[in-house]
């Protein structure tokens, strides 16, 4: 099976969240008054080459928990972080760039784990508040415009963007000018915008793809970890972004994506 | 450089935490009105052997981390978990074992992150809350009795605790009833104890280590994983436990630490 039938799987046999509250399924979890939380782990040879440097693997680890609280127009407030890898690890290396991260976006590191392991795993957990309703997944309607926050595809073209930044000021911008549904570009445009329409019971039309500096239109709308937003919002919603398409009536309207998949078969 | 050694380093180079906060250096960390938060991983070949059953392992992920949130003498409120794993993991067993520990500490599994990665790592985020002062390692003093909330050395000796148990209810009480530090024994009795010694700058004298069924004296005393907590008290305040010593003034009085210490030279 692939990831996401994995997940899909797994969660059937959870029981589900009270009213009000969001577990799984979206980019962080809901839980109580306005806190959220999200996970996410960067592997040695999967999400980045042995030898990268170490500072970029830090930063980029938190980066990538700080989008995931971007996508929910909240903002983030605590990481911890777990580092398995072998010894000989650079880990003063590894906590700088997670330190410097951190700094940027005003989220301290408060804690964490270290573990020995054959390969290096860097898993950092997040917290993040949102002083409002959070933007899900599953609110875009039909009628609805979708917009991005930048031009997509650098992180493909390049193989590897050092510092990718998290989109959180424009993404609590978008909660307050009224989206209606928000996730950030992890797995690639098309792959993620999916989630949104299936999460909505949508279709969608694009007609403006904005494409980075240096990439191909095939890697702006299929390569992953740009970290910029992809919203939905009313057409009188004052959003600021990219308008790249229109959310449709009919949920046959949806491209195919060709995005980043683990294999759990 | 070890573990513990690699642990103070990284924490020298981060900012400190606000009065009132408690960022790493404890079982867990303590943010903004009893807000608890902790992560653990258990790692393939290190934590576990190769083809131990997996529901086992989802279940002593998420008891590790029950247990940081005992510690403090908190309860376990949500929790995420990040598997890193080959193709061919079996992850609704790992699920499953996840879910039923999940469901004995009241800590539903609100998200989650899979990739891919050549040797298995589970790790496990926790939220928890406190409705009071949370019990730090630094709050013992000379004088303070020392307890534990059971035999030690079950898990060295069997080489494996299927399914062992975090002290939620014990650690909760021994909060109430005023104790002034508490660890979990993670690391093995003494390289827990040491951590209080240390944080709270105090020696201590041991006189009856209970020992599990089938264990030695030196397992009890070394062995780690066996998640019972150690409690140091006043001696007026009723601790529900097994009085194993006392604190005294003087540092010198601590014993030798022959725990599992990661290796990052």
């Amino acid at each position: 099976v692939g990831e996401f039938d994995a997940i899909e799987r797994i969660r059937q046999n959870l029981p589900g969240p009270p009213s009000g509250e969001v577990w799984s399924g979206d980019d962080a979890a809901v839980v109580g008054d306005g806190l959220l939380l999200a996970i996410d782990a960067v592997v040695e040879a999967v999400h980045f080459a042995a030898g990268a440097p170490l500072g970029d693997v830090g930063w980029r680890a938190v980066v990538a928990n700080v989008s995931d609280i971007a996508a929910m127009g909240g903002r983030p407030r605590h990481i911890l972080a777990s580092v398995v890898g072998p010894p000989g690890t650079d880990l003063m290396a590894l906590a700088e760039g997670m330190r410097e991260a951190a700094s940027t976006y005003g989220c301290p590191l408060v804690g964490g784990d270290l573990a020995g392991g054959a390969t290096l795993v860097v898993t950092v957990a997040i917290t993040g508040a949102v002083d409002g309703p959070p933007v899900l997944r599953s609110g875009a309607r039909p009628g609805d415009h979708l917009y991005v926050t930048g031009p997509l595809g650098a992180s493909a073209a390049s193989g590897w963007t050092r510092r990718p930044l998290a989109r959180v000021d424009e993404g609590e911008a978008a909660r307050r000018a009224g989206a209606s549904a928000m996730i950030d570009v992890s797995d690639g445009l098309i792959s993620d915008l999916n989630h949104i329409a299936r999460a909505s019971a949508v279709g969608y039309v694009l007609d403006n793809v904005p494409v980075a500096d240096g990439a191909t239109e095939e890697q702006a709308r299929h390569g992953g970890e740009d970290y910029e937003l992809v919203i939905a919002a009313p057409p009188e919603a004052a959003i600021d972004g990219i308008r790249i398409g229109v959310c449709t009536a009919d949920p046959s309207q949806r491209e195919e994506a060709r995005g980043w998949e683990h294999d759990f078969t």
